[in-house]
């Protein structure tokens, strides 16, 4: 998730390369992506909430959380690993809370019911906090988190993820890349939005290295036994991505236990599955049992919104106005780079790399949607 | 801060060197440091919590944040820079939360107050938050946090800290070394308690290691160009230590965001200093402004409290039985560092390096306050 946050965005190019991507207009890859997923009984707003979230990952720059995972979400349905109409059931409310039971329908789509209830508990009292258990992989956490925004909160989002990481000085894998979403309101500019895993990196960074054949950086991963090493294909048979610090000596153990953390908020807290006997989501044949937890509150309970806008515009802007080091164009802060894409796409069409255009055409075909008009160079 | 966090604890030893500590019973300790306080006019009870936190600070393994720092708060009081019996004012306050200005008084006393007033909200309705600004230099952030854990709560605490960091791309130090504290009861298994860093290392790290002469891992600092350096004197002259990560292809953007995440809930929502503008405590000759932020909710508003101990429980001894890796003694579970030397040293007194003896030596000849017994060897 979260890799892009505070790196410098590609440009889009045309590169002359069998990975040329293929430009698509967001809105209406959304509303593709909205009626492959009502042929398959999901319910007309569902379909939207699901298709939203998932080409907003595109629109962000956060591919690998994007149109990438159609195929599978469309394969979990046709299983009848994720029910299209599930039972949403509140199995516990009180003023400031719910804890809802997802009943395996689609993450993103439970996920918005909780961010929605809780913002609306925070506009009464101040503050709402969410559970929700039996739920499926719900796409960018950042989504969730920025729902608060438009409402003057300041939006969390956690969620525990199929287990790909080992704790430091173990060689078990034994939690998720489990993320941390915050998104803060600002007032001229835009809001700081932080999308991160808590682990270095995603596995799929391990796979891209694997395929290059490339050597990977000392701190990305470790092999089957738990010891570090640069060598992607050992990573990928039964190693891991290491928590966010590396090892124990550059603070691994504190990402270890920030994932820790997270899935016991999402995890534990919620019902759901956790750590390694969460069955997962990708390439498990089983309900899931992800969880989730969800975060909104005023910043007026503490001073007046206005107030709070401004302080955090100036903190924004000094942190952009910090001088950059050698071979640095520039300090970023959270969510500069995914603004940055979500612009430059809306001029360009969304990228959407051969493969996804590929499971795309072929969706297209066996669930008998058109697929919309794509170009080979970026739009407009 | 929690650099102890998921590390082998060091076992007490006898070494025959002139940095061998002295051993002293932790409630003399704590009972000599109150009245230190109170010869400068602290009040009683305000005396005992913060020698309370500080000597805690020792107890749990965490000296860089325990009586090596008394001097420090013994002088800024001496000189007027902390306020001795400040006004602690309700700026805000609804049932779920309060605003409160700490008048420039000891951080832990106002940090105390403002957990127990959000325990006792969160008792009524199930969460409470609080900031506060106006403050100073609380101790070790996971006392506070562990405040919830008597009442069956999960606690959090956050503070901003002088600034020491740059974050990543930048060549200049924009925010401190911002912890995190999060406590959570278990059931027959000791609480999980994260108290971290965001930073890969404290300052006090590369100190030692200019000291000694050492080379410093590379991802532990940078010199003051920004640029990544093994060279501690070149870390400390102007230059600081990384982002949780290290460096942005190790994740340190997560590690800064993390940060900044810290600092707008510590710093910008409580009316404290922020960012570089923070006066900060350590070696400024100006009223700190330092601001905290805490949270305390009951895991009832989501299932019964003993169903979560228990699953806590399963999920804490799980990990604690992953299989380790080579050379590696055992996977460890946060607060499980911090439980062991606080049981060591019950048997054999707080170790106290000579140091920090010669300190308290100097204070107490000053304030005429005796000092306790102590020994050369481990007691009991």
């Amino acid at each position: 998730m979260a890799d892009a946050v505070a790196t410098e965005p590609k440009e889009a190019k045309v590169p002359a390369t069998t990975d040329a991507p293929t430009y698509m207009n967001a809105e209406r890859l959304r509303a593709f992506v909205q009626q492959l997923f009502m042929t398959l009984n999901v319910p007309e707003q569902d379909a939207y909430i699901t298709a939203d979230v998932l080409v907003q990952g595109d629109q962000r720059g956060v591919d690998s959380h994007g149109v990438a995972r159609l195929f599978q979400y469309i394969k979990r349905l046709q299983e009848g690993l994720i029910e299209a109409n599930p039972t949403i059931t509140i199995k516990r409310e009180t003023p400031v809370s719910v804890a809802l039971d997802g009943g395996n329908g689609l993450g993103q789509v439970v996920s918005h019911r909780a961010m929605e209830m809780i913002i609306d508990k925070a506009a009464k009292i101040g503050i709402g906090m969410a559970t929700v258990n039996h739920s499926n992989h719900f796409g960018i956490a950042g989504y969730y988190a920025m729902m608060a925004l438009p409402h003057g909160m300041v939006g969390q989002a956690y969620t525990n993820t199929t287990p790909l990481v080992m704790p430091t000085f173990g060689k078990k894998i034994m939690t998720g890349t489990n993320p941390i979403a915050v998104a803060v309101p600002c007032g001229s500019e835009k809001p700081w939005v932080l999308d991160m895993a808590t682990s270095v990196v995603p596995r799929g960074k391990l796979e891209v290295a694997a395929r290059k054949g490339l050597e990977m950086p000392q701190g990305w991963a470790v092999d089957k036994e738990g010891v570090p090493t640069t060598d992607p294909q050992a990573a990928l048979d039964g190693g891991a991505p290491m928590p966010l610090g590396g090892t124990r000596e550059l603070g691994g153990h504190k990402g270890y236990d920030l994932a820790i953390f997270v899935d016991i908020l999402s995890g534990v807290l919620s019902g759901a599955g956790f750590g390694p006997n969460l069955a997962g989501f990708w390439g498990t044949h089983a309900a899931s049992n992800i969880g989730h937890f969800f975060m909104a509150f005023r910043p007026d309970l503490f001073m007046d919104l206005s107030e709070f806008e401004s302080r955090m515009d100036e903190f924004v802007r000094e942190l952009k106005a910090t001088p950059p080091t050698r071979g640095a164009a520039r300090v970023l802060v959270a969510g500069q780079p995914e603004d940055d894409a979500v612009a430059r796409y809306r001029r360009t069409g969304v990228p959407l790399h051969p493969k996804v255009m590929q499971s795309l055409t072929q969706l297209s075909d066996e669930l008998g949607v058109p697929l919309p008009p794509s170009a080979q160079t970026p739009m407009g």
